[in-house]
């Protein structure tokens, strides 16, 4: 095999320059999921953060997470999730997603984020935090276990779905949500944000059998 | 706020069909990384399986993780991982993401899904797992924890990079690897691939600064 052009071995990391190899790891896990984390703390302040280590963890029961490192502006984030235990997940959509990164700034914690950068908050059926009205697609989640990484001091916080908005024009027969017309959008490393352009939905792969072009 | 269109509530999940509840959950994570992960058995036998659920866990020390149902067809990697603890993650390109999505079918453990659909194994450093030759952004991985999920049952594999492979014009003096242009792709649920189409490279985030672009 060729030798590839590009190449780092942990042995040059500690050598690099902070930054340089804070944007060089975050891209090796290539398109992430990136929402707004729309939380409350018990004086009524609402918050508003921007996370992409959002990751699917279960289909039945409905779970997911995502990892926080405590020390970052997220943690008024952790706080509110830990003492109301409800959040919202909020897609991002290209008409928004400046806003969506200002939320990133470290704001005073009397002070929301949804104000700072005007995006509208919304309660829906009664659910205790707020949602992004900009956002097509709208998560409510309830807190259910956070999980220690000792090997870096993170946090991967998991929290059970309870509800899901979306346009309806976006949910195919199948159950697919159609991220792509609901105008979701991807980033990479922390500061780039991509639109998508669908290539093709796949049949599911058996041994011996062509995999099909379904949409 | 007006109610939205679309909604499901928690109570209507057991209700639904399992693979509509199946890919309806898999689509709230928004777009995910997606990439092979190559790995080699005592007896020598490469296997590759497609995972959509890595995460970034840390920058310093380079932290990598991802998701595993036991009962799935990862298995085989799971098991080679524990046993060699090291693999490789490589992103997936348009030109071969059909091949990259057939290695999800359940092939006996006996057989290489490199050679099944036609993906070449490569060496690189005396690395002990296989890279895929085709894929332009390769990362060489030592095996770290494995955090079970109580929750479900899952597992969270973390590793350590240790090698990280790119094409050079694809690396920023900055650090960030321009994945775009590496052709890397993203993934919706469990089967809708995507390309996509760059919006901006955004300032860091202060207090009353407005956000600028920057490429």
């Amino acid at each position: 095999m060729e030798k590839h052009p590009g190449h780092f071995t942990v042995s040059e990391f500690p050598e690099m320059d902070k930054r340089f190899r804070t944007n060089l790891i975050n891209s090796l896990s290539g398109f992430k999921s990136v929402v707004l984390v729309g939380t409350k703390n018990k004086e009524g302040v609402e918050n508003l953060s921007i996370i992409s280590s959002v990751i699917h963890i279960g289909a039945n029961p409905a779970l997911m997470g995502f990892i926080m490192r405590p020390t970052t502006v997220q943690r008024d984030t952790y706080e509110n999730i830990m003492k109301s235990g409800y959040y919202t997940f909020n897609h991002i959509q290209p008409d928004f997603y400046e806003k969506a990164h200002q939320t990133s700034a470290r704001y005073p914690k009397e002070i929301s984020e949804f104000s700072e950068v005007e995006l509208e908050p919304g309660y829906l059926d009664d659910f205790p935090a707020p949602y992004v009205i900009e956002s097509h697609i709208r998560i409510g989640l309830q807190f259910q276990e956070v999980i220690p990484i000792k090997l870096n001091g993170t946090w991967l916080i998991i929290g059970a779905v309870k509800h899901i908005y979306f346009p309806d024009n976006c949910l195919s027969r199948t159950g697919h949500l159609d991220l792509q017309k609901a105008g979701t959008i991807t980033v990479a490393g922390l500061d780039t944000y991509y639109k998508t352009k669908k290539l093709a939905r796949l049949s599911y792969a058996k041994p011996n059998q062509s995999i099909q072009h379904l949409d």
